[in-house]
């Protein structure tokens, strides 16, 4: 089956779940800076749900462009992925009002946690649909597994941190994204390889 | 007519309705896990409308897979689904509400049914528009038709069972949904048979 | 400049329009027929809105099927078509609260007088584009002169009837969009030949 | 890598910014024109705001309509560039309840600046992307950086503005985006010139 219709559904549902918070955003009922100051806690849950989901969205991007083909199992996967993504404003939005207790914390964890672990599944089947040999296996099967382990292992512990330490937990679990961020210097290359040939 | 935009535009509404719920989930507002808990029943109307929701869009991304062209009632069936398909969110939360009580249950299912019936009368037209032996007659015609005449049979009781046991009707009714998660062995096999060719 | 992005941004903002109305049904608050009697207008107001954009989206989707190429103009003129079909909703609403009284009854009426200018503008700034002879210019110049000058018509009256039969008013409104759910033959036929050359 | 997953997200993203303030929008609820008139505010926001998002997306749509490839870095200056335009409902409104005062004034300004300096920012990778002598760089880089310019400068000046005169000092931020709306001409001749070539 071809990827496009796959990859439009992603499309929106990001864009979607990207702007929720947005819709929640009212001016401030006053006309000063301190007005403003008060929507801070807001504007920041705002741009950090925007940069996590930002990061899915570019590592999505990347894999299936070298993928070029799904099936039903795909289809699927990429679906329980997108449900926990769109849970994420709702769990960003709590960790965010109370960044010193246990529970919001746990929760925010264990959302990533499940996130990841979807997408690993997402890119292992995507791998293996493609075979050995194919540019997905070679390109994302080393990187993904280590990266992918490095960023499941930092979640577990900051659920487990959550309990005595829960604002380092939260932190801890936001960091585990940032090395996501680049897409590995083989992609790139293999992009350029790409244009050689054509 | 080509299928892209009628696709597009599909995939857009889908994208929206299945994520229209999570705009109302507000963070608890104490940071416990009771606070959670006292949303579970949100949460659980979230996930079963996003995953019904799925289910058609699976199925509507395999039929159209094998389609290669639509005409005017094509586009008008499509647009009465993506009606009733919209309400989903709507019926969903009231039978949730009110899970042992007729008028939700019968009212689920009735839009249940409707939806069912107009994606049966959407495959007929695409059948009846690519012709005999054509890809998607010879794949989707049989299944289709014994799928749907289970599914719509169910449902009928279903909305007749509501009148005594509403419990035990919205389950039915959901049930009906679930031989549609698997998308049929031949449809697997003819896209591995369209990938030999290329 | 081709096409598709503006198809695609069209489509979207169509989709968002087309659902807008259903984030506000809420579940009733009872579980009775009585109370989802209650909500009928909300519901019929969704399915007004629902419907008349389906028959906007429709006509578009056959218009960009025959062009190949837009310009600057098309860009702008297709903005202003977004912008007050984003309106719809708004007015919709205001005419079904109130059914019986002018202002709800004039302003929506010039809504669609205002959409149904620049739907005429956008398709004269296609024929244009595409030159004489074009298939654009060939199927859409005689017929869409023709019912835009009737709809046109129709929707002049009624904004002058809006003063002393509001209700009149709005259904003779709602009827002048009828003769555009069916795309005229000759375009059915275009595609029929179409596919032959293929 | 191909740019069509980036216009693909980036369209979806601008229809839920472009039409986030039609959903505030509730029906007067009097059927007089005063209580119509009493909207007058909303509606004016509305109609600036997805003026000024229109802008942006016609000035998008031809800068990437020459551009055949992105890399990683165009992703995250488009991602940058969307965030703060999904800002602009949040500022456009408060901007509109207090149009003379200093602070929204000064953060709506500041809002403008920041999403001007990321679009810049993504045409300048464009063009190196691109190289020189490409189609992107014969025809954006003089424009775009004379055009720039001068935007860069009006913004700048209607920011210090603002501590004095807030009203001037919006009306000629809102001005600066004016020189946009035009595509230049070197831009339209290139898709002749294109045409020709096909």
């Amino acid at each position: 089956m071809p990827k496009n219709r796959l990859e439009a559904f992603t499309d929106c549902v990001f864009s979607i779940i990207i702007t929720i918070l947005v819709l929640q955003l009212a001016a401030p009922s006053e006309a000063t800076f301190e007005a403003l100051w008060s929507l801070r806690y807001s504007l920041v849950i705002y741009v950090l749900s925007f940069g996590s989901l930002a990061i899915y969205w570019v590592n999505h991007h990347h894999i299936f462009h070298l993928a070029n083909k799904v099936n039903g199992k795909v289809l699927w996967l990429n679906m329980a992925l997108l449900l926990f993504l769109s849970l994420f404003p709702f769990t960003t939005s709590w960790v965010d009002k109370h960044a010193f207790q246990t529970a919001p914390a746990i929760v925010f964890s264990a959302n990533v946690l499940l996130a990841d672990i979807f997408y690993v599944q997402l890119v292992r089947e995507l791998i293996r649909l493609h075979g050995e040999g194919s540019a997905v296996e070679q390109i994302f099967c080393a990187s993904t597994s280590k990266k992918s382990k490095i960023t499941i292992s930092i979640v577990c512990c900051s659920i487990a941190l959550g309990i005595w330490l829960p604002l380092v937990s939260v932190i801890l679990c936001a960091a585990s994204m940032l090395i996501w961020i680049t897409p590995n210097r083989r992609i790139e290359q293999a992009f350029v390889g790409e244009e050689r040939k054509e």
